[in-house]
């Protein structure tokens, strides 16, 4: 079995530190790892298998004899050093958003769009969290009925910020039980206790550009140039997975007994749907967890054809790491 | 000036406290306050402007000489004991969702149909608290635009459930601080660091009793009996006010300036918007205050003639006491 020199570009940060633990886990074939970070990250040691290895700082000469290299270190970082990468003969598998959108770059969901990957020109992006947990349930009910359109809102978590957030939140809960207030730092407002209809940057439309997010990228990655998603993305004091309440809008009649089949069957996905038992998806639950779940399926009372469904990942798992390692799998 | 003889059955609970600070707060013409309570609060004393008094025990003479009773001690309370209170003769303002349907009994925001007060055959009924913040954006944009119907996800806080489950979240999140986790009991599961997708009890349908609210609750109040309204309710661990993420279709050609001027002159709202300067409502920002804020406001991408903003508001005050307060006012 051919194995790979794989380098990990901000292998400290909250994904990166998850893309080490799901490649041991699915023991990818990793001939050499070459852990890069920060300046600040360089000569930290992090354990991958049983060796400990010296995290290096980026540099012009970070991919020689690198295969792959998965990108998980900001927008800024992937738009300077992936070109950099792919001249040196590498295949990138980056997580920003700086490339999702461009024509000859590949955006997939393994279990929705695999075969994209073959498209490729050493170049392929991982799409955004809160989409990608969203369609890992949109898709299978779009292949049996054929969806339209989307409202959803989500409750995303704080490690979507990274490892900083997580501290914040942590920081800010522990003073709230003295009632003092910590002055914010990686969000604008507290986030104990408080929720935040603002994630990522604000658009002239009035959208932020992660609500966005679900229209463009779903309308790549499920090949559908006339789907339509109408999202309020929001902030809440949860450590890891997000949830997305979805009410869809499909061109056949649906059925709750068949759309629960179908969810039930799809890759990647649990149906979690016993109201009368109160078993639901919720973040504490699939946090950690590789599959998404699914469940409070139901008829849509605003739509005809219509179907309300809740979708909770680990938005670091499939919307980030598990991911970019499916598709590292499918190369 | 006439003064009223007041009674308040539940005035130790989070909503009675509220109401209590409302009356003194409005200057409400009170001439006489009866606190009542569970035998478990009887005998307890309340503070009421300068004044102690003692809380009553729930009794068949509780509503004598009484000229206005606010319930707001759970359904089964209004059940057995509302009849009771106006076949004394009393005129009745119950917060529970007991009667609120039935035709004979007004449902009220008095900023939207205060005039249905008029109806009352002695009782009138307050709204479900996510219902009322929700409506007191989408109805002056009904006025405005005509709103044909509505998707909706709320974000709901602990108090919602009253003072146990405020004691829970804090509790909970103590514990967490410890890697110790507390065996829930106001909620199926733990709420601090979670999100729930359920509150109040799962209809046959799928929806919640608290999710149907808003289009049986909005067709009576908007005198709209097309109005349709999917909704998905969720518990957040946030201690006081709810949040709704709202994307409304209406009749007419909508735009955002005109739909910004239409809510920043709509009474008991005030207009919060602007994302440049990340200024938008939060639950920290209207716990406390009389006024629901509302922002976030954009042109749906997913309706023709639509519409997306983000209500926040107080759901003890605007949402339960303070709109109970305003009730009486009317009468």
């Amino acid at each position: 079995m051919k194995k790979y020199h794989i380098a990990v570009v901000g292998a400290t940060g909250a994904v990166g530190t998850e893309l080490l633990r799901v490649l041991e886990r699915r023991r990818f074939p990793v001939a050499s790892l070459r852990p890069i970070g920060s300046a600040r990250s360089a000569g930290k040691t992090i354990r991958f298998h049983d060796d400990l290895i010296t995290v290096e700082e980026l540099t012009e000469r970070s991919f020689d004899k690198i295969d792959m290299v998965f990108f998980s270190a900001g927008g800024e970082n992937s738009r300077k050093w992936v070109p950099i990468a792919r001249q040196a003969g590498a295949i990138v598998i980056d997580n920003s958003s700086v490339f999702r959108m461009e024509p000859d770059v590949p955006l997939v969901i393994p279990e929705i769009n695999g075969e994209d990957v073959r498209k490729h020109h050493g170049l392929i992006a991982n799409p955004n969290c809160t989409t990608a947990v969203a369609l890992m349930a949109i898709y299978p009910l779009h292949r049996a009925f054929g969806v339209r359109r989307v409202f959803a809102a989500s409750y995303q978590a704080v490690s979507g910020s990274g490892g900083r957030a997580i501290e914040e939140l942590r920081h800010q809960v522990e003073l709230a039980a003295q009632d003092r207030q910590l002055t914010p730092q990686v969000y604008p407002h507290p986030i104990a206790f408080n929720v935040l209809p603002h994630v990522d940057v604000f658009l002239e439309s009035g959208y932020t550009k992660e609500e966005m997010k679900m229209q463009n990228e779903g309308r790549k990655i499920m090949h559908l140039p006339e789907f339509r998603a109408s999202v309020t993305c929001v902030r809440v004091p949860v450590y890891r997975a997000h949830s997305v309440a979805v009410s869809g809008e499909f061109e056949r009649k649906v059925s709750v007994e068949q759309a629960r089949e179908v969810l039930a069957k799809a890759p990647g996905l649990e149906l979690v749907d016993e109201p009368q038992s109160n078993r639901y998806p919720m973040p504490l639950n699939v946090a950690g967890k590789d599959n998404c779940e699914v469940g409070r399926v139901r008829i849509d009372c605003a739509f005809e054809n219509g179907l309300s469904f809740w979708v909770c990942g680990d938005q670091l798992l499939k919307g980030a790491a598990l991911n970019a390692v499916q598709i590292a799998e499918l190369l």
